[in-house]
């Protein structure tokens, strides 16, 4: 994938997740530099929902941007910098405050997995309390140490809660990271009703390992990317009509595919 | 009716159900072949919100496509050819994973009418675990015995919660199908804020097949029916204006119409 | 007002009440003739959000169609002409199923006012329940004797809960009517999430009477009725962009004012 | 600022957050006149969704019209009369009934920050009952001293919970209020959610501090102010799409700074 193309699905991905209500004005989305695996690509500061490729910025692993700029940038880089620092198996990182994840890091429930498409979230969701480390602060994650710990906090996870705060998760593509941030929110949603009726019985490690690797092939995580992109274009009026495409489909096409080269995805 | 319009009305079923909100970017509608009761017909792999007639493909009974075809197929097919084999009765599936059903599905607690339109549930609703049968699972419904188990578990009814899973849903006819997978999700999600509430007196058996005798005539049906159409082409931006069509509305007209000869519908 | 234009303003009120989310496929809005107290007016069979004037009919209080007509009728069209026939004061009413309500008619729970705009519920919330009278029935209101049973229900009070079924909403005019179908209905949502707090403390009865006289005047009802009439025409497409009229509002001026002669409304 | 530039910005700003869903027919939101601190900018009455800046009017701080007029005015135009005298620190005040608010002035349950955003809300929220000082009556703030005794609860702080009623927000600028506005709805809903899981934990005193004049820097508060506006012209038809601006963005140039002279914003 060139850089041109990067910038434009990752922009894509901002909004998409935006689109689904997932991200409001604050939150973030990123992606491994295509051709550097020691840059990152970040938009500047600006709600999710608004990203065009041209606010797409280079960032080196500790978070300074490539070439000098004065227009203003995201506080809370050194979580995606601190992220791709310590994973080199992940290349999408997206930081949000999704309102069917923020009661777990407010109540400090566990989240779990309670459906299949749940079974993203993994067989641990991390929680991290700034305070354990830092004290009181603003709940914000704006210095190195600060991404470092919460980088050391996800391990080899793909979701971190953050208390009182938000959370972070991590893919080992944009599409696989949309799918999971976007899947993890409504399962949080799900359990919250399922609490509601008095009783949660959540899959257990091993229905959760099988549904996570079946979920996150391929043609489930294209499937859905598709839908969001159509939603997305709808929502946005650049939606031509519901054609049936040529049998390959067109819009996924124009996007990076999932890393499919390791067996674990197969 | 013909290929052609049953390829139409199916799609339009698919795009109805998801305009609901009852399916996402998972799911999947499908209704027997109206010239061959042998087989079915069900989309190629895409959201049901895209689904258009021309990615509308025809299937045996088990579940293989009637001509070879190399575009992904949806992997749980065999939802809908184990309840075709099983039920000649039913002519329409929906399986999916409403948001207000879920919370059923993974706290066990019954789901049962609560209101009028809720009789549709019928006056049994079974509960079908997978790892009773097969263990540990990645929860997915895709070989032939999972297919024929499931159906076993529907039994005479007309839905089946699927634990941690979703519900897969029968009709006499598409519209029916529409009609009672939407108010059966309608009804779960009341339900939920009623046990909120404290207390939930659901309809007695006489009630519950007294009301879905009633709410499943065609006058009913069909009135819906043309609701979620002119919804879905607001949705899709064909609405042209409300303007009040010859007393015998051709919405309707255009789709096949509810299976009416039985005496039990009458 | 004239006959064409009760028929355009009715139209407009259902399917304005719908846009708020109130109404769906089902439930219907009625008013009473405007040249003859002998007669109302009500749709054929049409869900509320599609009902255009041409669609609206005029019945006896005994729910007959005036012109005989072979256009399918509302089965439980005696709940209106149950209505006009033993309140002389009212002049419009809404059945609907509102999700909000409907917790209430399952649980049995009280519907109180909980805020100033809840206070349109008055100052008691009679409950029905058709099996005390009738037995198991489909629990549609179809019958003479079950809509007068109902009427009877209903009292003097301007709101009724029907058990597992629904509610019906009594107005002096056709705006008051939509201002406390509307507000009742929010009411009851922040009711039930005032429950989950913990703890419901409602308005008392002084305040009731006072809070429901104050708004219920021409000033808030007109102010709301315009306010749904422009999301009306935002939903359908025909909102001309948010010029500010003249002072004096042109939309309510199409439309029939609030009965405003009797001492009780100032 | 010039008196043309606030009516329009003002204008915005209530339609910004009833397309937010904060405020809904009811509710207004009033800014100090950029010219004249002894006089404020109000809407005629007229829900805030449809407000123009024609719709602007000039009070003095009593809450009289500058210049006479027969257009209808809000009854409660004395909140922000008495906040606008109480607190000379005081721009831009919001009246609303959000529904994720009411639910706390009915519970008596105590809105706490529970997220870094909800940390606008301050470190105390004060409730105000009217029946304390007034006994019963129609729940309406209309008279003078009505409006002096919420301005005396609310005292330093900058929002003030009304039994039964709804909310009234202060802040130093309109884009501040917008956001605490907004903000604090959100944190509502969040601490339902959160309480339904069975525990809440909120911000002690000094994160709630820091998070806030962390947030209510000018940065967050434009950044949140240009995805609003965006999200207004999308919901009016008059987005022109997302073609990324010039670095310096256009939109937040067009409407007024937030004050960002005193250190304490800083």
């Amino acid at each position: 994938m060139k850089l041109a193309e990067a910038r434009e699905v990752l922009a894509r991905a901002n909004r998409m997740i935006a689109n689904e209500g997932v991200l409001d004005a604050f939150g973030h989305v990123s992606m491994r530099h295509p051709g550097d695996p020691g840059r990152y690509l970040l938009s500047r500061s600006r709600a999710p929902e608004l990203v065009q490729p041209d606010d797409i910025l280079e960032f080196t692993l500790d978070s300074q941007p490539v070439k000098p700029t004065d227009v203003r940038l995201y506080g809370e880089r050194v979580i995606h910098g601190g992220i791709y620092q310590a994973r080199p198996d992940v290349n999408a990182v997206c930081h949000h405050h999704a309102p069917s994840i923020l009661p777990f890091c407010i109540s400090g429930s566990d989240l779990k997995p309670v459906y299949h498409l749940g079974a993203t979230l993994g067989e641990k969701v991390p929680f991290w309390d700034a305070r354990d480390e830092f004290g009181d602060t603003n709940l914000i994650v704006a210095k190195p140490e600060e991404g470092a710990s919460l980088a050391r906090a996800l391990g080899p996870h793909w979701i971190v809660l953050m208390r009182r705060h938000g959370a972070t998760v991590a893919g080992v593509s944009l599409e696989e990271l949309t799918f999971r941030t976007i899947y993890t929110a409504r399962n949080a949603a799900l359990q919250i009703h399922a609490h509601t009726l008095g009783h949660v019985s959540p899959l257990n490690a091993n229905e959760t390992r099988l549904a996570g690797e079946y979920n996150l092939r391929p043609g489930p995580v294209m499937r859905a990317w598709e839908y969001w992109n159509v939603r997305l274009d709808k929502a946005e009026g650049t939606w031509r009509g519901q054609k049936s495409p040529a049998r390959s489909p067109k819009k996924p096409a124009r996007t990076s595919k999932p890393k499919s080269k390791t067996k674990r995805r197969r």
